[in-house]
């Protein structure tokens, strides 16, 4: 990867009219919903497989070890959220990703996050080491 | 059944921060996912089988066909939803529930609800005549 | 509207990762949720008002008094559904609108709905006539 | 606060037929659901102010800054989750709670959480110190 190539995946989510709580923001666990929105395309947009292919066909699970999140803004129904997906981490077995979503429209940064999944075999759980492809689709995403 | 027995089984809904949409109501959908709650917890408090074991020991799964409501009065944040669930008819194959959910406190009435669903066998997804037991069930809690 | 001219608008809905129940098709409330994206959407791609501004600028709010679903064949993580909305009924304060959804690539029937929607002033949500504008988009997708 | 008292506050939570994912697995975006149902109730069942009176009669709204979870061991359909809600640290204008979940029956821990809210006036959204009843309140509840 040569300087200045973008490595950041982008997915876009529209808030929705119930994705609001009753003090009129997104309620805040949504945003690990859309963490994940993007993390399912991202596989499709950028593997060239489906999420569910990955898991059905392929037999890799990754189910999530570890989630936070910084809310800086609040964001609102009627907002779209542009949702920037990047890996921090690819170790044996996990790989960390970090999300960051601004506000379209205005920049206006809304959520920082970070989620850590496990590669594991689909039906019995056990963790397993993160296949060759893998490992290179989450390295040429490597954040900066 | 006696005159005057009591048939409706009773479940209380608790609505919550989240579940309210934009215009500061409940969202209309999450009436449908209360329904389901009182079902699942109808066959624990009164089939003596939990809803989980009813479908993954039993092998019995129970998928909507149809599903509708109307919805009386609207439903806020903090407000409890007290569910009334009657069967309104059993067939061979297929049993129709009743629901009716009024605020606890002044009694308004709600909303009213009627799903249908059809017995199957998990896995194959077969219909399949409904089992003597869960007919049995059903036929105590018809509506008068 | 002469002779052939598409009435229904079109919306598609990725069907995700944890849409699923336990039986591992689609949690049913949650097509109400979709047909409500495909309701929002409709103001926005037809109206050329999002649902937001016709809420929040214009003050008129929808409220469903009456939703209903027939569901024909599961759906699964992965599918895409195609949802048609098309108007079946415009009154004076209410509207009535019909939902058929497909899967996209092999055309299959998942879904009927028929949601009912009273025209509200927001704040007070006093049913109201439907105003010119909105009665001439609902009388523009009129079902054949 | 002497020797032994407990200070952690408890709620159950029951996983429902809708809760799991594609992997049969609690989508884990729904465990900060988990904890803000026991944050609620927290308020209701120990401040003897529901989070509702907190909110829209004394103005006080709590929105999240900062979340994170490990996630221990899956969860599922059927099981009971016992959530332990105790307070890490209480600031000017900001508090942190902290939550640890077991599975009621084999008591295996599930999930480690901490939320990070801030106080605010409801409406203008602006931060301010928390008021010396939650103050109290909090400090009741705080960590060993």
């Amino acid at each position: 990867m040569w300087y200045g190539e973008p490595v950041a995946y982008r997915a876009r989510i529209r808030i929705r009219f119930g994705d609001e709580d009753h003090a009129g923001i997104v309620y805040y666990p949504r945003f690990f919903d859309y963490f994940h929105q993007a993390f399912e395309d991202f596989f499709a947009d950028e593997a060239g497989r489906t999420y569910k292919e990955v898991l059905d066909d392929d037999g890799f699970g990754w189910p999530s070890v570890h989630a936070e999140a910084d809310f800086r803004a609040p964001l609102r129904f009627g907002d779209v959220l542009e949702l920037e997906l990047a890996v921090e981490h690819v170790g044996t077995k996990s790989a960390t990703f970090v999300y960051r979503g601004t506000r379209v429209g205005d920049g206006a940064e809304i959520v920082r996050g970070r989620v850590t999944v496990v590669c594991i075999r689909m039906g019995s759980f056990e963790a397993r080491p993160i296949p060759e492809t893998y490992r290179r689709l989450f390295e040429r995403h490597l954040a900066a």
